[in-house]
Formats: structure tokens, C-alpha cells, sequence
């Protein structure tokens, strides 16, 4: 095979793949935003099945790998696309082969049977549903670890597939940074009894809707080059780069939750919509990482929009639409929508405790996957750690370790990017705000305080956004602050912003 | 190949060929009812071209003939769904290779390139710009003829794609009577001066909203096995029989617009739902025919919800929904959702000129296979024909000639469809009055006016819908009606009714 036909047949099949995944996005699209026939749903999920395994079969052919060794062999003449399309493509196609055919197929079938089984499992409190599953579930990561291989740690090999560059080493420091520090700032706020006002009443949701235009275009999100759904779980899906679709859902009883998750997505779409056009047809054109691309619904979402500047534009905003602000100035709902509390549920907490949810969680997982613990201890060691660390313990499953369905759907390693990708928002951030990456340095509220965050991101496209999946998370904090990952200003950040807003 | 092989080939070519097909669908379903980013369009086209590509692709490998071949060889052990499936596969294949592949590849460049020119050359009302469009596209249609092969009109082999059982022969014949009966009935009425009350003024559309669930739940549209869109131009689309959705199109200006055209959805959708399960795994889920497919829809729409039975039920409705309706007695309401008058456009005309419509592009293109007529001719001759049976002459190309988009899109021999579905759908009921089909007749008119039409919709399921393709529409036609196609019902439907409203 020559270099030239290596290329060629890499990009046919991202061509097909592309295609074949594209399909699927619409199906769950569809499903998400209209709903689908109740009956539908067999014919429907075998639809589906057959466009998976199409897009996994013709990935898995051999001359996938002939082709990535052929340009491997001609690395010195590859572009930069070419050469990262080869380095994800190889080490997707490796990291697939290493796990025998007949396990993963199992493994499928086994995930597929367990998530509805979560389900009832959580709506009855009851782990005993689950147990058997889980100890499955984990037996059979433990083994993708020595598939997968590792150098460290075992559980480096599950992180790779979500987060890559992470590893124990560098997630044990961050979180023994946030045990250390943010657990004990939440007892301190809560010791002290402060209670800002609250945002309570009832909003009309046609009002909140309204509102929603100017909340995507404040954030960048370009409306033409998407669309907007309401569903019951939001979230932000690709297309293309062309046609990034974010969802809401409206809640009559909490303004905030739209409004905020709706900078979430907008902040996810951001980064969708800036990519190079150039690495669609590598099949590069997604986030570096899932913690890089939450690091950007986040930063958006908290760091720009849970600030005083923010609350100054969107206080009058409030006030066209709602009676209910008319007594209220910048500093109250500055303060209301940064209420910080110890909470059980990891979805409804508030961005200081958020982390701790995820510290929780990636314990356990470390210590299921190293052999520490077992399953069938979960419950208690959860609870404990609730208590531990948040202060507060779970009183029943539901409220406990049912309450994601990650494991269910055998993704272990998934919820440090969570945690990490909030950190390189804050290291961005910081980065941009004194002038690295090849700007004079961005004086954020003031662009959040004039309704215009362009310069912002401006500097996120050409720092982030714009690469894609072309460099790696590491390469991209690198290059835009100087440094490796250093968690140490998200926890300065958290410090400073909550004690200013409890303590003093 | 074994018998039993090339079965199990027939049903996974046929999962995948829906899979990709069923992707299409959506995609064009999401471009319907919520529009896509202009931006997008150019990948989004590469993803849709690719499933189309891939679809045709996989038909088109020689092990499908070999399974055709196989299964032809033992035909006597099949069951009728398997015999069925090889029918209509061998057909389609050997159709397909008839077809000279850069011949097919060029013409499908050709109407990629035609259908945009035509949307301007219709703004413009500029037939010139169509010209050369349309000779290649006439020309590779007679081409098409001889490689499709025929018995005795050349055009019998494009009718063949769309109406499969039609011919020249059947057709002259329909439109014969159509020619003699028809046309004079229109002029006479058009002559006779009765011009009915029109429904006139402004109505809301929320409230026009709220009238389609009783409306489709009426015609027996099952909506929890579908949903209901609003779109530009109204379809029904097929996910799967669990999931078949039709749509709308809200005038304000025009109450009854959106009302039969929903019931006219609704009606191709209760085929689709009413088909036997068994039919989707052999790829045999559609209408018999694009005319049994129209007979369904047109049938529903005019003959059962045109009527002064319906009338009567729907009268309370749009008195309950608007004011306008308060002096309207039962009859006015029969005579104004009639009104017969010469039109020059064919989406727009009534239950009694439809088929005339149909008549001049018929003729049209018939004299343009055989080489009777050169295209450069059309304008001048579509005049005259509307001029001769329609009393009416289009001023310009955009309300003649180039008012429909089929043969810019290279459909050549669709439109008898239209006709001829109308006229099966009054056989139809002509035999389901009579207690032919295995029932003991049903009365129509009861039925509507009681506002439920199940023994009607359990008629046409029993002899209609739930074949699918599993029958041809003359195998249809003759079990349930007890004889071959004969438009002399619809005929005399027709002039029944239109007589009566009037002329008398």
C-alpha cells in the first residue's frame, strides 16, 4: 500500500463512518427532542444496532491497520492532520483488537441487559437488584486494564479511554488538592450559617424561553449553524460542525436550571462550531478529551456566568421578564446563583461541592479496579464518604450509589473528566486573563459585564477550540498556559470566590 | 448457495438496506419538520449520499441475483412472503442492470443539477432555461425504455417503475372516458353558474391545531404508533408500521387546506400502520402500488370526508372551534368543501378536475417517448390541452409547464398514479358497499356519520393494507372487487356527485 492509498482508504472510511454515525446522532436526536412510538422501539433499536455494527465492523477491518502502519512508516511526510488522524486512528484500532471479540460481545450484551435492570434497581432502592451486575460489570474491567495494558495502575488503562493523558498519579494529587482544601471550605460555609436569598416562585416558561436567544448568542453559540430542542435531559449533539444542536429543559418552578444548563450546552456548542472545518474529514472534529470539552460548558456555564460581571447583564434581562426581581440588585443574584451546599445528588450540586461528588466516585472506582474492595461494599463505603467529605449521608441507594447510571452502562473511568475538566477551565481561564496564548490578556468581566464575551472566545477558539482532536488535552494547556495540568488554580478559584462569598 | 442460505442472504441484505433507508428518512424528516443549518447542507449531503450510495451498493452485489436465482429454483417449497420478496427483489435487480452503470451515474448527476434550475426557471416563469434539462432528461428516459425492455408502448416500461400492472393500453382506455364524461361535466357546471358559499376569513390556527387528534383518530390514524409534524409541504413517512408520521401545514387564510390534507395523510398513514408485521422483514412493508398507495389517501380525503355524511359530524366540530360557522347548516358545509371549478394548477385542484390534470401530462408524455412531440413543444401544447379540457389557459410557464417538479427530477410515468389510484379507490368502495371482499357490505355513510369508520378502515385492512406488496394491485383489485381495473365506478362516482351538487 502506498502512502497515497493509505490515505485514500482512511479517508473513504471516515467517509462511511461518518455517515454511519451521523444516522445514529439523528436517532437519538429524534428520540430526545419528539419522542419515539413506544412500539417502534425493537425495529427501531435494530435499525440502530445494524448502523453501530456496520461503523465498528468496517473499522475493525484489517486494512484499517495496514493503512495507519503505512503512514506510521511515513510519519516525517504526514501534515499535521494526516499524522493525528493516524495516532487516533491506531490507537483506537489497537486498543480494539487487544480485547478478544467474543468478551466484548458478552460485555455488550451484558451493559444492555443491566441499565434497564438500574432502573428499577434505583427507583426501589434496592443495590441487591444490581449487585450481580456490577460485580460483572467490574470483573470484566479489571480485565480490559491487562487488555488495554498499563505501566502504573490499572485503572490508567480505563481513564485512557476517556480522559487520555490521565493517570492515578496526576488524579491522586488533584483530589488529595481538593480533600485538603474545598471539603473543608463547604463545612466552613455551612458552619457558618449564611443563607443568601433564594430564587423561588413561579416562572412562566414561555417568558424563560424567550429569554433564550440571548443567552446562546451571549455565549457564541450561533444559532444558524443549529438548532435549539426541548427535552427531558439536555445535552448538546454534532452533526457537524455545521449543525451543533443544543436542548433544554424548562422547569415553571426553577428559573435557574434552564437558564444555566442552557450556558451549559451553548458552552459545549462553542467549541463544536469553532473546529477547523479541515478536521471533519479526519475525523477529528470532536473535543480533545471529555474533559476538555467540559472544561468549556463549564467555564462558560460557572466561571463567566455565576460571576458578578454576569449578574449585572442578566439582572436586567430578569427584570423585563419577571416581576419577581424588582426588589433585587446585581449583588443578590450574584449571591443566589451561587449557593453553595452539601447535597447528595452529583447532578443538582452546586459548583463548589460539585468535585467532591466526583472524589467520591473515583475512589471507589480505584479501589474496585485495584482489587482494594468489593462490590458488595459500595453502599456502606459510599455513604461514608458522603459523610466524609460533604458531610451529609445518604439515607437510602437511591439517593446513594444508584444514583448514576455510568457503571450500569459499564463506562468506569468516565467521571474524573468531570472533575479535571473543570480544572482546566479555571487553568485556562487564568492563563487568558494574564495574556498567554497569544493575546494581550482578556479582562473577562469586563467583556461579561458589556453583553459581549467575543474576545473571550476568540481566545478559546485559537487556544482550544480550533484544534479539535488535533493536539492533546496536555499539548493544548501547554501551549496556551505554559504548563502542564495544575489544579492548583481551580482550587484557588473555588477559595477565593466562595470565601468572598461566605466568609467575609 | 442452498435454499435455506440464500433466504438467510435475502433477510440480512434486507436489515441492512432498511437500516440505511430508515436513516434517509429521518434525515429528511428533520430537515421537514424542524429545517437544517444552510451551512450543513454540503456534509449533510455527502452523509445522505453515502447511506443512499451504500444502500444501492449492497442491492446491487451479484450474490442478490444468485439468491434470486436460488430461490426462483425452488419456487414451489416458498411461502408466499418469501416468493413475494424474490419477486419484487428479482424484479428490481434485474431493472437495475439493465441500466448501463455510467448512464445511471450520469443522469443522477444530471437531475442533481436539473431540480435547482428548475426551482429558478419556474420563479422566472422561464421555460428556455429548462430546455436543455429536459431534452437529456427525455432523451435518457427513451433510452431507459429499450433497456427496461417493453411489449408494445415504449412508455409502458417507465410506468412499470411507479404503477407496476399499467400500461398504455389501460391508460387510453381510462383517459378515454375521463376525456368524454369528465371534461363535458366541468364545462356544464362552469356553465351552469351554481357557485356555492365559500369558507372564507381568518382562522386561528392554535384552534386548527386542536381539531387534527379527532381528525386522524377519525380516519383511524394510529397516533400512538407516530407522530404529527408541521411542515412546508405536507407527507406521510414511514420510520417503520410502529412509527409512521404524517404533517401539516397551517393556513391562516385557509381552514380547509390543513384539514383535508391531514385526513389525506392520515389515510396513507393507516396503510402503512394496518400492514401485516410480518411484511418488514422481507423488505414487502409499502403500498402495492404508488396508485394503491394514493387510492388509500385520496379515498379518505374525498370519497368518505367530502361527503354530506361527514359533513354532518363535522359541522358540531367547527362550530364548537369558530364563530364563522354558526349560520352554516349541513348542506352549505357539503356544497363548500365541493366546489368544482377549472384551475391551472394542479396541487391545487378539486376532487372532479384532479384526473384532468393528470390527463394533459399523461398525453404529454406518452407523445414524448414515442418521439411524437419534441420537448421544445411542451409549452405551446400544455396550453392547448389545458386550453381543450380544462376551458382554462395558462398566461405564463410557472402556472403551466413548469409548474411540477417530477420530470426535472427525472420521474417520467408518475403522474398516471395519481389518476389511477383515485379511480381503485372508487372500485374499492364501490365493492366494499356491496358486501364483496368477505363482509356483509358496509354502509358507508352510517359509518362516517356515526363518526366511526372502523368497518370501513377493517375492510380496507382486510383487503388492502395488510398485503403490503405481498399482492400486485391487479391481484388486489380482482380479490376484493371481483374484477380487473375498471375506472367506470369512478366515473360514475363522480359524475353522480357532481351532477347532484350541481345540476339538479
Amino acid at each position: 500500500m502506498t502512502k497515497t492509498e493509505a490515505i485514500e482508504l482512511l479517508l473513504s472510511k471516515n467517509e462511511a463512518e461518518r455517515a454511519l454515525e451521523t444516522a445514529q446522532t439523528l436517532f437519538h436526536w429524534d428520540a430526545a427532542t419528539t419522542g419515539v412510538p413506544e412500539k417502534s422501539l425493537a425495529l427501531r433499536g435494530a435499525d440502530m444496532g445494524w448502523l453501530s455494527g456496520e461503523q465498528f465492523r468496517r473499522f475493525m477491518l484489517s486494512d484499517t491497520l495496514k493503512a495507519v502502519e503505512t503512514l506510521e512508516a511515513h510519519d516525517s511526510e504526514l501534515d499535521e492532520f494526516e499524522r493525528a488522524a493516524v495516532r487516533e486512528t491506531g490507537h483506537e484500532y489497537r486498543k480494539s483488537v487487544a480485547v478478544p471479540p467474543e468478551e466484548f460481545q458478552k460485555f455488550k450484551t451484558l451493559v444492555a441487559q443491566a441499565e434497564p435492570v438500574w432502573e428499577k434497581a434505583r427507583e426501589r432502592s434496592d443495590f441487591s437488584m444490581m449487585l450481580p451486575y456490577y460485580q460483572k460489570i467490574f470483573d470484566y474491567q479489571r480485565r480490559l486494564c491487562d487488555w488495554y495494558g498499563y505501566e502504573k495502575h490499572p485503572y490508567d488503562a480505563l481513564l485512557d479511554d476517556y480522559e487520555k493523558g490521565a493517570n492515578v498519579e496526576m488524579l491522586d494529587g488533584f483530589f488529595a488538592l481538593l480533600r485538603a482544601k474545598i471539603a473543608p471550605l463547604l463545612k466552613e460555609i455551612v458552619k457558618s450559617g449564611k443563607r443568601p436569598k433564594e430564587i423561588t416562585g413561579i416562572f412562566d416558561i414561555g417568558k424563560q424561553r424567550e429569554l433564550m436567544p440571548w443567552l446562546c448568542d451571549f455565549v457564541g453559540y450561533d444559532r444558524t449553524r443549529g438548532k435549539v430542542g426541548e427535552v427531558e435531559h439536555p445535552f448538546c449533539t454534532t452533526l457537524s460542525r455545521n449543525d451543533v444542536r443544543i436542548t433544554t429543559k424548562y422547569h415553571e418552578d426553577n428559573l435557574m436550571s434552564a437558564l444555566f444548563s442552557t450556558l451549559h450546552e451553548a458552552g459545549h456548542a462553542v467549541y463544536e462550531q469553532n473546529m477547523d472545518e479541515r478536521l471533519e474529514r479526519y475525523r477529528l472534529a470532536d473535543g480533545a478529551s471529555m474533559g476538555m470539552h467540559e472544561s468549556q460548558s463549564r467555564l462558560y456555564e460557572n466561571i463567566i456566568c455565576r460571576s458578578r460581571a454576569f449578574a449585572k447583564v442578566l439582572l436586567p434581562k430578569l427584570r423585563e421578564a419577571f416581576d419577581f426581581f424588582g426588589n433585587w440588585d446585581e449583588k443578590m443574584l450574584f449571591e443566589a446563583v451561587n449557593i453553595a451546599q452539601p447535597s447528595l445528588i452529583r447532578i443538582e450540586a452546586d459548583e463548589l461541592s460539585y468535585s467532591l461528588h466526583i472524589m467520591v466516585r473515583y475512589e471507589l472506582e480505584k479501589a474496585l479496579i485495584s482489587g482494594d474492595i468489593e462490590v458488595a461494599e459500595l453502599p456502606g463505603l459510599w455513604n461514608d464518604k458522603y459523610e466524609e467529605y460533604l458531610g451529609i449521608r445518604p439515607t437510602n441507594d437511591a439517593e446513594g450509589v444508584l444514583q448514576d447510571v455510568h457503571w450500569s452502562g459499564g463506562m468506569v473511568g468516565y467521571f474524573p473528566s468531570y472533575a479535571i475538566g473543570t480544572a482546566y477551565g479555571s487553568q485556562l481561564i487564568n492563563a487568558m486573563r494574564k495574556g498567554l496564548g497569544g493575546s494581550a490578556g482578556v479582562d473577562i468581566d469586563l467583556a461579561a459585564a458589556a453583553g459581549d464575551l467575543s474576545p473571550v472566545t476568540a481566545w478559546l477558539k485559537e487556544n482550544v477550540h480550533k484544534y479539535g482532536m488535533l493536539r492533546s488535552p496536555d499539548e493544548i494547556l501547554r501551549k496556551a498556559t505554559g504548563e502542564a495540568f495544575n489544579p492548583g488554580y481551580y482550587v484557588d478559584y473555588l477559595s477565593e470566590k466562595f470565601t468572598a462569598l461566605y466568609l467575609k
